[in-house]
């Protein structure tokens, strides 16, 4: 992992641009010791610094919590393969279109997921001082990186997931998820059906899983909830 | 009203049991000036001591919360008319036999509603001094009768409900409520339909309401979720 940046803003929390095999990414920490560490995954179409992202950074590095976050695959400052521009092109046309691309979405998500779920476990194995309580955050997109990531990876502890539906594969990896989750659906997005989110919660085999679900479109979680999954991964 | 007994615990909150218009009562009052009001209205069958009563009127007051509990209509140290030992008989027969009695339910609760109603709003007329902000907390037969109280009764200010299903009375109850509503669903509740609890949900008119959703049964809302519905009418 190395190193290109550092910043302390005036609250004591540092910023820190780097790369990681080849992934860049930020890293932020708290003022003190931080009490955690959560794994903060964009979602499509965004990057590492794209301002939802880095609200959330800073409100759980406010929380004592470190923060990392990674551009995904075809995003940001990487390099966009032959297949994520044929994805984004095909996606857009259908949209454009008013047809359904939902399942164009999913193939792309799982593509993602093929990708990043390797790099996110390597950060981890070179962030080891703060591994010992991790979490995760990453809702659409990120969702669909962060279900299967969580299901496999027992250093996370707990995860805040959703804005996204099921598929099998997700299915089968919620179904793999024993630590505490808190699935956020919106209830009027018009890119994820109410009903392909609420299959997927029910998916969780953990006894430990609060769906949180608000009025609004698939970009419009209220900020109460935001505040609320900061509490829930510092907790 | 009139007070009948008057108890103040280590912690500062005094609790004075009362009757109002034959209607006993508890008000809990936290050590120093209230907040707030949460109306706290108990579930079939509980009264206004149940534990999930007390508990809620302790965790609300320490909250810096007054509250106020009713014995429902038939309920607690009230008398029971020929139409609830009606009820109770039918509704016990048929869930013994194991057969379904929403319906039997629905058409209780709505007889609840009826009576309970204008004794709710009586109460708030008499505990003038801290009605400018009052809150309601109800879930199950307590939603029955605050949904359209809430709806009926501008001084309240914010609601957390849950763990009943739609009925005509109830959707139309919901569909005129804009203040902030906490909808608490169990997610394998046996007594209340999923589906039915998210119709409910869907029908509140307010822009401002959350869906929690838990694993469990009809009494088994999870600790975080009465902690995080305090922080809710004390916001």
């Amino acid at each position: 992992m190395r190193f290109t940046s550092h910043t302390t803003s005036a609250d004591g929390i540092t910023e820190r641009d780097f790369v990681h095999d080849g992934v860049p990414g930020v890293l932020w920490t708290p003022a003190h010791d931080p009490a955690g560490l959560v794994l903060s995954a964009h979602g499509g179409g965004q990057h590492k610094r794209a301002p939802g992202v880095l609200g959330r950074a800073h409100r759980c590095a406010a929380a004592g919590l470190a923060v990392v976050t990674l551009d995904s695959p075809g995003h940001g400052d990487r390099a966009r393969t032959a297949d994520d521009d044929r994805f984004a092109t095909e996606i857009r046309t259908r949209t454009t279109a008013g047809q359904d691309a939902g399942a164009l979405v999913a193939e792309y998500n799982a593509l993602q997921a093929a990708r990043a779920i390797p790099e996110w476990r390597s950060v981890l194995d070179a962030l080891p001082a703060t591994s010992d309580r991790v979490g995760f955050w990453g809702v659409s997109m990120g969702s669909a990186i962060g279900i299967p990531l969580v299901a496999a990876e027992p250093r996370v502890r707990a995860a805040v997931l959703g804005l996204i539906g099921a598929t099998d594969a997700l299915v089968r990896a919620a179904a793999a998820i024993t630590v505490p989750v808190r699935f956020l659906l919106q209830w009027d997005d018009r890119l994820i059906p109410r009903g392909a989110g609420l299959v997927l919660f029910d998916a969780f085999a953990t006894r430990h899983k609060s769906l949180h679900a608000n009025p609004g479109g698939h970009g419009d979680v209220p900020e109460h909830e935001l505040a609320a999954a900061v509490t829930f991964l510092a907790g």
